[in-house]
């Protein structure tokens, strides 16, 4: 980030016509926007939105609602501009990009094994990487995955501790008894892994999905793209990152607090604040998105608002 | 509202590709929506902004850290389109319209005698009524008065009780002893008018900005145009409505939760849950505009998505 863009959109920002501070979190979302982009005036003119989508082996444990097929056919449905995320991108003119990770060949089940090899998950890595658009200006990363829910509560467990059941959840809507069941899996997917540092805990028990967006969200922050966090596989990503390097996560705004249980845990620990919490489960990116509308708005005020001198307005 | 429109409009939400329910509030905002507009498919294609200013005799008693004449600049601001206000509704594709009145002629003091007379009040309920255009499909109404918070705090004690000290905040940046003293002269205010009912307290204790957001408000009802309430002084103007008639606003949504201290507790006399709580408070209809986004997300879902059948996804 630019400390000269920062302490320019801070100036500018005491001299707009309002009370000071009168635009509340507004004001600092423009600056830290500002700071990242290196501009004191900034636009948000080129969004992008990714969505990535792996399979998971740990399905045959049982823990999602929905069959492993949705994941290809909610793929198609990305594709056909059907999805929810396809509506919330197009409102705030965002370019969308779908990236399947080889979805005929899922992670193996983590509860038996590592769910990828080094492999595996230097490619998805890579491929979040490699998909992030660097002209662009605002990133935005989702997923789909059937069982994702679970790597993410994995990876959480793994990462932050405590005990099993504080991080999981419902997910596309499993009942209490599947719940039970999920933390009986990750419980088990940890004392078979064993992983040792954030790395080897996104190749134990992550997923191609999860991997891919870490890797956008650090391609994002080499390039000055600030980021919107999604909800909770999206929030498990960018916590490999936060435990791999401390300050990894600057460059990132929490969008939204999703209505899994554990996703505003991880948002504690992560230090973040989410935008919105509107009771939103869907993932596809699609909290996060919905977000842009917030920081498109801070963002015009900050650069479009009159001064008091500008305006002819008293300052009090 | 169209119990039709709903029930078409709840059932397509049954059938979109999501898990049920994972939009969270996005769900009811569009139904809410659509039977509003009798339209199980809508879209949002002319929201109005509409900004009332008025002043304030009660400006006299020192209750507010800004001078008087900064209502008249503000208002040639919004009209140079220099304010947050404007550039929020340019962001979101809404029509703005700024309405005067007499800032000449405040109201009268309130801790001296009625703000306004019969045709005052009048005058201002029927310049709201005659601002909104009947063709646009959502509405924000804003306000711009050196004072309006004073005003706004005394018509909450009168309509809902309590202790004066309740009702009252920092406005555009009081300090404490500004805080206490706007205490006082919101008690004195129902001491000496004793207004009895509603549309009383309104005239006795109100302002012609917040009269003319009522008749805004109102006439939206009569089109069948939802509302998005703004803070404060928004609320209290939907307050007096209100508590005239019950269920006058059901199609009014609540925007966002100002940092106004009171404003929380007016939400909550009015059933209203907001869909932001971002710390602004600034007035001019800038919360409720910043929440057309998420309104316009919902829609953007509701109407926009493939059904399961359409998309050919398993729907678990």
């Amino acid at each position: 980030p630019s400390a000269a863009a920062q302490a320019e959109a801070s100036a500018r920002n005491d001299v707009l016509t309002k009370p000071p501070g009168a635009l509340g979190r507004l004001e600092e979302l423009a600056i830290w926007y500002a700071s990242w982009r290196g501009n004191a005036c900034p636009e948000i003119k080129a969004p992008q939105v990714i969505i990535f989508a792996g399979n998971h082996g740990v399905v045959a444990q049982g823990i999602s609602a929905f069959p492993p097929e949705v994941t290809v056919q909610m793929v198609a449905n990305f594709e056909g501009e059907g999805a929810a995320i396809n509506q919330l991108a197009k409102l705030h003119g965002a370019e969308m990009a779908v990236v399947s990770l080889e979805l005929d060949r899922p992670t193996a089940d983590f509860t038996q094994g590592p769910a990828m090899d080094a492999a595996d998950l230097n490619a998805a890595l890579k491929a979040g990487w490699e998909a992030v658009n660097p002209e662009s200006d605002l990133l935005v990363v989702g997923e789909m995955g059937i069982g994702n829910t679970t790597a993410a509560a994995a990876i959480a467990l793994a990462l932050f501790g405590g005990e099993a059941v504080d991080w999981v959840g419902r997910g596309t809507g499993l009942d209490d008894a599947g719940v039970a069941r999920k933390a009986e899996v990750i419980a088990k997917a940890l004392q078979v892994n064993a992983p040792q540092g954030p790395m080897e805990v996104l190749r134990c028990v992550g997923g191609r999905e999860i991997a891919a967006m870490a890797g956008a969200m650090a391609r994002a922050r080499v390039k000055g793209i600030p980021v919107i966090l999604d909800g909770f596989i999206c929030c498990s990503a960018a916590a490999v990152l936060d435990r791999l390097v401390e300050g990894a996560l600057d460059h990132c705004v929490a969008g939204h607090q999703s209505a899994e249980a554990a996703h505003g845990r991880v948002l504690t620990a992560l230090g973040k604040e989410p935008l919105l919490s509107l009771g939103l489960r869907l993932g596809e990116g699609s909290g996060a998105a919905l977000a842009i509308g917030v920081l498109k708005g801070a963002i015009a005020c900050h650069s479009g608002m009159a001064s008091f001198a500008e305006a002819g307005v008293s300052d009090g």
